[in-house]
């Protein structure tokens, strides 16, 4: 976790203020529902809530001596529980308060990610509709291909991240739920309508079958679903950073009137948040893979996880958490260049029309060789000249290409509406109508 | 894909045969939809339909010509359909054909794969319940711990790839999906309306916002998901490589009674088919980044992708597929052996009991010191004796431990009785009642 | 392995005739060490080399009964050689000629591999000497920095891949190593001069200390050097797709004069051989991980390693192979446009050189600040009108700037040659004097 | 980085302390270089080594205004240094001191973990003399196979660790140079011979060609490196965690005699350590991707692998400095029981000898039908007991046998020494004569 790709709320979930508190809620609603099963006397749940506090400095302290984080965290609570202490965490082991704290702050996090998408997605779909008709070149392998519009270029973005808030949504699922089941998930020394208990206060549900541990699949699947939504960062972070390029500028990161920067050098801004969203990606998916290799405990459970889960859990949220605002914050901002996108459509003389003058001069009569014979010629030239010379006009003054279309219809074929004609029904397919 | 570990009905979903009958099937049903809509004649689809033909060979042979495998199997196609096939394939783009077939294969990759969890869920299931109350000592870190059942690590296994069924369900869902867009998903050249009806003939839902291509995050969430499915292998291949090991030899992989293997070393029998699944699962696993880099294509795509997909979309289902079966041929005949179970609980001479007996001590009114002093010297003993002499022995004749727990009742607290009273209850959980 | 991404020599190290050929010229080198040794009758060795022979399809024949590679081999072997067989192998097991084999087999990939780059490093140095003093803008973050030359970058991909070199030779030197050292490894039934002779004989290294099987550190170093490799290549790749992107188009993956495209829209060349150079480094990439993960075999072997060598042996050498080879096509034919560099170069209007102005008139004695409004307000105007205004014009027309350089020392700043100056010293670095 | 997977020495590589002291020891160094060259006068550079200062606070609040950190140092630099700090950092740009930094900072960490394996292989060596002819049963499969010696277990892990060694001088090697080569790397502002300066002066080589940063493959091949030696410490960490299982028990991480743990149950020493060295060694290989796909940087640099660089280049070599200490200090106290690995040697009854009675039986002459039957069906007899009869006792009793092979002969094929034989000379090759 780096202070500078770091956002207060998502780092305060990880922060041992927050785990020894979800950890004292765990233990406490256990007490709860050993009270209503009458293992435990209802005054030592009543101490436990009233009572119950702890120092992460203290905890710390015992945890040198004893090596053990929740024995240092129960004795420090004890020390402020008094004699009730001793029915706490009775029948359960530290992996109990341990995973189920994991899954509750996995949960949290996911929760913070939803919301990151959410605002994303309400500055994607603003500007998506903002630009829903302004032209600009469809690119295929970097390459002019046909007309599209800038609109289209962020609704697939929206699209994109709407699927990754639904995946964020069954990850979290995944992941939050609870056992408090005892050694080896048997409940041998523990009611399993305990583990129900804490599971409907911490708003968990219950893991079916545990083994001390809770399943590590399930882990595994969340961390997978984060390195997708790296994924989607990268292709939209990436897609800025192309836009920005000098010799194509269609768009830039905000850069404010007065911020400074190469005075000197008005075109040196560069597209730094993208390029560190493009670098965060690959953190995060870095961390997908030790998550898989999670999955493999031995037999009821060995603590190979718990390493790695101390690092990627925060990593892993924290980076993510961070990448999805930083992109927001960059999409929101985004300076959009229209007249660039048209002088870029411009550029290549108006050859990205050429398939449909093909078309219609096929379609008007002439051979399939002929038309081709005829569109070539004038393309050619228009390449040769770099795009200085128009298209449109060399086929007005070709009189075998007039033969087959009048000049008046020649322009409608250099008429960008014919591409946008179904934009409004693929905006009202993501947006819905 | 490796022929020794593939099966011949995940291959067929790859090979050219099937590629170009589902590319057929794209094409002839987007002719249906053109008819229609009054942009083709009836006749030409008819004819398509009817005439439509292709050679693997054939394709092979123009398309060492062309270079382009749409191309290639479309003029194929036009020896086949006559003169109507001017009107095949009328303004779409190769991707439209290729994404979509791709859809179909992932789809059909997963309903094997689904089937495949099936018949493992099958297999697991029965074991689970033949051994539900089949004693085993539960490990954690490799060592004894409490006892548990050979049913509930079963039980588990069974969970796990229950989720994995609902995450291979999900997973299909991403990936099957239709785009008829053509050139930069503009639908320029094409109506909405073909894909809708292609979507649906095809037993896919429609892309809502593609870009020429399909979005490459729908297929990284469904190589995820199978690197997930991989890890959940690895474990339970692991624990039956555990079990197997000499000294443990709780579980064996089947060996038929007359098999060919080491004779004169009865004891070598080598657990390779799940030590071949561990292999097979970082394999798969993988192919997890691969795929999660595939994300974010150039502008409106590149064809960085298409190698990626060459390789990995027949490699990780195939593999895949394969190792789900052989799992589950592994589990339905799983050598297993309760009286070993029973003697490896037994060889710590009932230590793994101990943490009980301090319970009842302390309950019967020993300070927690004394009952600590008491099991301590007496599990010591055991420990020496390398468990070949009785902690309950012991302990009936240590007076101190008497005076607190009649020897009678000391007996009851080596009952594995005691920790399987909660069985039910997890299966139940999982099984439903 | 796809077909279409390999090349017939790497692929032919991989096919079981060339397998089953090395498993014989070990087996033969054994008993020649064997006959030495007096352990064998020499005659057994002259039939072996005589008569000594194998068929594929008979060995895969006796494997479908046997299930085991290694003595269907050897009882094929032994149809030819006779009774001398029986002391074909002997002391030996399995895995010496499995190993020994796959060391063999690795270094010939690398030999080929380390040719492949030769080849690359060939083409490179041509080119970059040929462009040594091309002018080109430098970029970075995507934006025009300072000039550099087209030199420049070939001679950095020639440092590159002349560093790759180095690390496929010591890569080749990881894994050349022969174990003969039977069960376990701890030479019980045959003397380690066999090892040696073979060793010696197959143009191999003795592995120090083996347990049955090499030790696969060496076969993870091997394949991490291959995804670093796979690296370079797609930094490579990465700028060819760059420098042919329509709007900066400075290079050009060569198209021949007569070659079928897009004739109609002559500006449709796509960089599609880079584009697949990418996705080729994303699956040997994808390779290391498995291989790193094929270390900790458990105990003195297990065989989980062995799934994923049969697929990523093959796989991860013929792809790079497929890829270098195909990357030093893409560079020696690159078609280069120097002029269209010049234009980009200049497509700023001269503002790449502000900077060097600003520092002209600070050392003329211009304060800091005065420096930069001078600078400042004129580049801005040429910002403005998008490059089509120069900014040298300017200067030379703004009395406060001449008043401190005079015009035509201001022509000296916007000279390209003073980026220059040290180019030869750059590629005497790399290419030596 | 996690504090407690963390050691202070290598902690302290990475903290703004040190980073700024090495970029000003870069600064200053080039100074006086260019007092050399004769381009700053030599008071400045005087002053510069003589009054030259900062305070990490206080950058960290100029950086808060400036967002950069390059800046925010040596305007905190300049308060110090007075008129001089101008001609500090004439002619270079951050990236020179940035990548310069990093070199320094990869490379003092590489001697770092060098002294580590040095400490490491200290500790092999002597523990794998200590047990060269200590018997143990070697395992393939995990199954018992034949005879080995604890010290031959060791001394391939020496071998493994020798070989990383090696491994860390090449990485280190690969990334110790330097780059002081202005914007795009074509010295334009800056003499090379300032460069080859300060490379000299902090130990590096100079980087042939750089193109503002240095290339990332250099980077990508030591990160590479680091996740093959991650592997092999998870390898012999595996090693001990099956050593220490229940049944197996051959040797134990160290457990001081009064260590607080499970009094109560003695069998319950967990081996936490080797369990976590797993955890650490997923993660460090975790980060081998990301540093490969941060090779390919666009054209001159982008700024996408800063961030990676941010969090790897603590986390990884903090976190395998750490992991190799802490296996060093398992294996140094490991807790050996050459008395059970006799026990476990014994424990089937003699079973891991029949293939030599076999070869005994063939060459006194018994057809090799026979002597298998003669085995085996002694073997079986010792195998349905559990190995509670001995294999000897049986074959001795077995008179078709002893027609072949005496009593007395028998006992020597069931002698360890055999398999001995050789041990020394292995030693030898990995430790010399």
């Amino acid at each position: 976790m780096i202070p500078r790709y770091s956002r207060p709320e998502m780092v305060a979930i990880w922060e041992p203020e927050a785990r020894f508190r979800i950890w004292f809620e765990i233990e406490a609603h256990a007490m709860d529902a050993l009270v209503e099963l009458g293992v435990v006397p209802a005054q030592a749940a009543k101490d436990v809530w009233e009572k119950g506090a702890f120092e992460v400095e203290r905890i710390d302290e015992i945890e040198r001596e004893t090596k053990h984080d929740v024995i240092a965290f129960l004795t420090n609570l004890a020390e402020h529980v008094g004699p009730s202490a001793r029915f706490v965490h009775q029948g359960m082991t530290s992996s109990d308060v341990l995973d189920t704290c994991l899954g509750v702050q996995l949960a949290r996090a996911a929760d913070l990610m939803i919301a990151d998408v959410d605002a994303l997605l309400a500055v994607l779909r603003r500007r998506a509709i903002e630009h829903k008709l302004t032209p600009t070149i469809g690119r295929s392998h970097g390459i002019h291909a046909e007309p599209t519009t800038f609109g289209l270029k962020l609704l697939q973005a929206y699209a994109e991240f709407d699927r990754c808030r639904a995946r964020l949504v069954a990850a979290r699922a995944e992941v939050a739920t609870c056992a408090i089941s005892g050694a080896v998930g048997t409940f041998a020394n523990i009611d399993p309508r305990v583990e129900a208990h804490v599971a409907k206060a911490m708003g968990l549900t219950v893991e079916p079958v545990s083994t001390q541990v809770i399943p590590r699949d399930r882990h595994a699947m969340y961390f997978a679903t984060l390195g997708v939504v790296a994924g989607c960062i990268e292709r939209l972070a990436t897609e800025v950073r192309h836009l920005q390029r000098t010799e194509v500028l269609e768009a830039e990161e905000y850069f404010a009137p007065g911020q400074k920067g190469s005075s000197a050098m008005p075109h040196k801004r560069n597209p730094v948040l993208t390029e560190n969203l493009t670098g965060l990606a690959r953190l995060v998916r870095g961390m997908v893979t030790p998550a898989l290799e999670n999955i493999a405990l031995w037999h009821e459970r060995d603590i190979s996880h718990s390493s790695v889960e101390r690092m990627i859990g925060p990593d892993a949220t924290v980076t993510l958490d961070f990448a999805l605002a930083r992109l927001t914050g960059v999409m929101d901002k985004l300076l959009i260049y229209p007249e660039r996108m048209q002088a870029n459509l411009d550029r290549m003389g108006g050859l990205i029309h050429s398939q449909r003058v093909l078309l219609a001069l096929t379609q008007a009569g002439a051979s399939r060789e002929a038309a081709y014979a005829m569109v070539q010629r004038n393309a050619m030239q228009v390449w040769r000249a770099d795009g200085k010379i128009a298209l449109l006009d060399l086929l007005k003054a070709d009189p075998e290409v007039t033969g087959f279309v009048a000049a008046a219809d020649l322009e409608q074929l250099f008429d960008f509406g014919y591409h946008f004609a179904h934009v409004d029904t693929i905006f009202a397919r993501v947006l819905g109508a």
